[in-house]
């Protein structure tokens, strides 16, 4: 290698097996290795901190945590509240869109230390290997990336075997399921979800079901957000999804398995336990329906299912989700009220709202046996209007015609 | 009254206060009255017996019962199936389609005996008065429509005095909750659906939760339809949907509350108690992410809501009601395999699918660490040539531009 | 009349036989009663003025113009262009929309001046009257609507001679044609349009044509908005409006017949001349494909759909119609740059556009032959992968299967 | 090469440089060669002749022409005209349709013969290598894609010093256009469609302008097929489509250019004339809207824009394409009657349509001043019901709120 070229490479960090491997192995190619972990809320202190000592022991020129709760939460997950983003109606694409965090912040780090490659330790399979380029691509284009698991394809064995030859001899247990935890929930694949026919046993799921007893919370949203439970306010909504997440799982609400089309054009299964999301989901698309009109709820359901799918492939960059979020922003000024829930074994269900929006609080209107805002020879009336292009239209038609 | 004139009415009749009410009023203004129940699920035998004595005992020139089930399931319901109708993602449009049904039967009777006025006892605050209406005027243009409850606005009790003072002793004791039966679900109304708080008490609901030991079923479908249960066929998807219902509704599967808006344009509540369809809409869908591709399922999640959305405003007379049952119907080729789903109280998970047609079982694609089908390479291209157009945005863009 | 309550009315008031009915009327009928016009482009000064001394020689109390030009463009016109609005791919809504912020104005200024009624001219047959009850009846709900036209379904002969009646002599020649005149474009209709087969012919257009020979002009946008034509920029987009209708206008450019559905849900036709609207969409939308991306252009496709409709239909007050606004200014940011237009008989051509933010003109990709950004090989993968869903789909389907 | 080995290969023929190059290079590499050439309305008789001379000429081994302007009728442009399909509301999709088709027909060949490999002649640059690309693999699955031009990135001297060489001296002087030419409209590029700014010069396009009188002429459709010109019935529409281009070309009627994306991403930018799409498409439309309910239409709206987004990408045989298909057939049943178009120079106006489905022609309702169906009283109460939601929005809402 020409050492006057400067060759300094970023490396998407998680700890795992991979990106070690992508560790020792450019170091050993002669880049200078700068090891990056994102946090959107996968690690704790204790496994960052175990991050950082393995990543230096592993011959990394630096370690670098970045937190991007907040900016997740800022710039994605208020927009999957606001647009109620459940994709196939299912999944709240809980990895999915942090990756697509992490990759903006180390882009962004990259930058700043003036990196000339980028690295990620992304198979060929999936997503994240898509996700990943799209954004490097995007925000360093003069950056090279390399993808040595992908290019390589190893085996676990093989880089097992590699690092020990390379002196790292952490212990790499296969576990039985691949687990990728972050603030917005946490996936499970593996096994039963290599097929279609099984589903993920009690075991592999991340938190044992221990309450069995329902209880009831109040949770309230100001404008869209998330702002207090029970009436505790929270001092921002990365902590109230945090402690929703304490609260709930042990109910094992917001288990799913989620079939999808990968961007490559696969089906791909996988489990996901995601409790906050779920009821956090259900309690605002419930509030909404009590505050916004019937346009505005037809129109979001569209655009969020747009705003997922965006987020989803990694077009996170695409300025047609800036659009989609203004749009979502502008939906929200009503969204204020208070949600109860019912938490369950298994289950969450949203009990009633109680908003000073409420469209059914007003005395324009009341639905029921009584119809103090017009006449029933009023509504005769607009029955008839409605019918008109009907009528026209079958007043005009072959006689036979199927209706 | 000019007795030359034929004066000769269809009575959209249930057996409840208001119809018996419409039934005797009619009598005593001068028509031949004819009183309809059409029964769309809603009714056992005994009911229709005891219907059939007291309209003929309340003066009705004749009663007929007509059985729409199978027309039911055939004209609607199997596109509710095939699209995942579900309105705002939460209500299956149990009774909301019956109406409908109801309305066409009683109308194609009024035109086979040429009768000159055709009434229903729909009240002018909901939606029913609507559905009732439309489908009257435009499949009956040449007859009168009178509605005596919406135009003289009683109270129930100024209902059963004019009943008593004409002879009719029946016991018309007020339930708390308006309960409406039929084929695709149940739905309860009244009291804690009034406000927006509260929830239904375990009391208010039709089934009472009698099932606690989970146990696990497998659904199979035929391009769409399911046919049969545990390997035991039906005759039809009706007998299936009522043998679905009998084995969930005691695990309290399918319950929920609806908030909607209603034709003319206010929120309404209510509760609703649907354990077939549910599970059948549940099962249908993972089934159909298995063997559709991408584009179909974003497709007919679109379409599915328009459709949705045209029965409940009761425009299933519109033609474009047809041309998406056309895109439906085209869309369920595929759609065969057999679902797994526990059964567990208040909720219903599927477990997994098996089909000859599953997109996961192709040797083309394999998801997770392998991809026989592509290598890394061929993934990298992939990923850059997908980058294209964002590269190509950020690179004309300004600098200090948001994303 | 009871003089103890305080009967005032304000009449919307455009200086027609309907509107002149109104004001004569009412003042019979014991009313203190306000005339007002807005003008959104569709009078002249001596116009207003005629109208004003009509207005008062005829009983009015007083009479009022607002000037709502500019309020019509910063809050709908200015989106009509960001979204493209063309009802049915061909009408630019010439009057509709001016309709509703006629009303808006009035049912500011008589909430202004504490009226208790509020009148409006309309007949029961179109869609004016909609527009207008909607707009009153929300912004207004105190107010009582008076629409003395459609109440008494009056004829032409019997306004005339209750005015003349009244004292009232003015010429109300009957024209062939109704014409409506607005910022927006013209609309015209009767004889012809009253059915389906003729065209209207060359006199019945509001502007002859007298241009034949071809000419250019290149207009400029910043941020979606026009900003100057032939390189004179003007004080607003109002003016340039304006100037661009005396320019194009004599070519017979932006004339149509439009063929639409009125609310209530019977078709209407009636031709236009809208050149100004016709050729600044035109150009707007080319400028946008060079500088939008895929899938910014398919989403601002629908919405602008949708937009159009909510005006159309009335429900400009809707908030939907808001969150969309916020979607269509968030999409404009980089609609800049000049678009070279060539005028002709009864037709514009957009030739070409600069921007700076031009796609094409990105160092990225260039379309043709060459194709700097990516090797054959590359596009190779992503043909092979983009393959990936439909190869496998065929993989698993029946052998005869339809494609 | 080992001669026990098979090697079959079907070359995509059209006798140009880029396809001539295909055959004697794959002759020269030991292939047996099979030229064809898919006629989708792109070549005259005597065109076809001398490319099949040419074909066996530089050695291919057989040519075959196959006639697909049936085909492509039957199972694409009766599609388009039904969903009226016009890319980004401006462009026929006149040539990429036809390339689908041609790959069908070539893979449909290529099983046939048994052919081993397959080959076209697209550069890697844009949207034609895609097209091919997915219709082979999906339909020809075991076949290897053989693409000499995009794998070996020669220039135009490269390749005709490469047939020389090899003793093919025929002419291949360099058009200033790449002109491409088909049933369903011929595209033109070059020069100053390379850039944004310039607009063709009226000698690059295909069509000289001779005609400057107007003429009206009348198109009947029967079921959405255009059947007739001026009650001269046609045995098919594929010579109904000749004959009107051959009418209308003169008049440089449907002349335009599209600037569009292209499925890897850039920016292109193409000339093309269309007439006979470009009357039919208005003329088939405008008698929509007269035969169409109003949801019909705002339907069909969505789904064609879908529909020409999958042909345009190589989509055709994506199952969802069927799905659609199928609903725009449903439309079908009633788009019957005749059309009146004055053709002009550069322009094209439909006049008027005539349709016993004619909406407007229905005694129900009359647009204009009369509104036999119904009262202004009626009216009032719809307008009344219509504004239930909007007034409920507003009375529970804070007071400063924009609207």
């Amino acid at each position: 290698m020409d050492n006057t070229v400067k060759k300094k490479v970023v490396v998407a960090y998680s700890g795992g097996l991979d990106t070690s491997y992508c560790v020792v192995y450019l170091k050993e190619c002669g880049y200078e290795v700068h090891a990056v972990t994102v946090n959107t809320g996968g690690f704790s202190i204790d496994e960052i901190e175990s991050s950082r000592q393995n990543a230096l022991k592993m011959g990394a020129d630096s370690f670098s945590e970045i937190n991007s709760k907040q900016d997740f939460y800022d710039n994605c997950l208020r927009y999957f509240i606001a647009g109620n983003v459940l994709r196939n109606q299912t999944y709240p694409l809980s990895v999915s869109a942090e990756r697509v965090f992490q990759a903006k912040a180390i882009a962004e780090y990259a930058r700043q230390i003036d990196a000339t490659h980028i690295a990620h330790g992304s198979t060929g399979a999936g997503n994240d290997q898509i996700r990943f380029d799209l954004v490097f691509r995007v925000l360093c284009p003069e950056m090279e990336i390399i993808t040595p698991i992908r290019d390589q394809q190893l085996s676990r064995d093989d880089e097992i075997n590699y690092l020990k030859a390379n002196g790292v001899n952490l212990d790499w247990a296969k576990a039985q399921y691949s687990v990728n935890k972050g603030l917005w929930g946490t996936s499970v694949g593996g096994k039963e979800t290599l097929g279609s026919w099984e589903y993920l046993p009690e075991e592999a799921w991340p938190t044992t079901v221990s309450k069995t007893t329902p209880e009831e919370i109040v949770i309230e949203f100001e404008a869209g957000h998330p702002v207090s439970i029970n009436e505790k306010r929270f001092d921002n909504a990365v902590q109230l999804i945090e402690a929703l997440h304490v609260r709930a799982a042990p109910y094992g609400i917001g288990r799913g398995i989620h079939v999808g089309d990968t961007i490559i054009g696969i089906k791909g299964r996988v489990g996901f336990e995601a409790p906050a999301p779920m009821i956090l989901l259900q309690a605002h698309r419930d509030l909404e329906k009590h505050v916004l009109t019937k346009q505005q709820l037809q129109l979001k359901e569209q655009l969020g299912v747009t705003y997922g799918q965006l987020v989803h492939e990694g077009f996170m960059l695409e300025p047609a989700a800036r659009d989609i979020e203004a749009f979502l922003a502008s939906t929200q000024g009503r969204v204020s009220g208070k949600v109860r829930v019912r938490l369950m074994p298994y289950n969450a269900v949203v009990l009633g709202i109680e908003s000073k929006f409420d469209l059914m609080s007003s005395p324009v209107a009341a639905y029921g046996e009584t119809h103090s805002g017009w006449s029933g020879d009023e509504a005769r009336s607009f029955g008839k209007l409605t019918s008109t292009q009907l009528k026209t239209f079958y007043s005009v038609g072959p006689k036979n015609e199927k209706h």
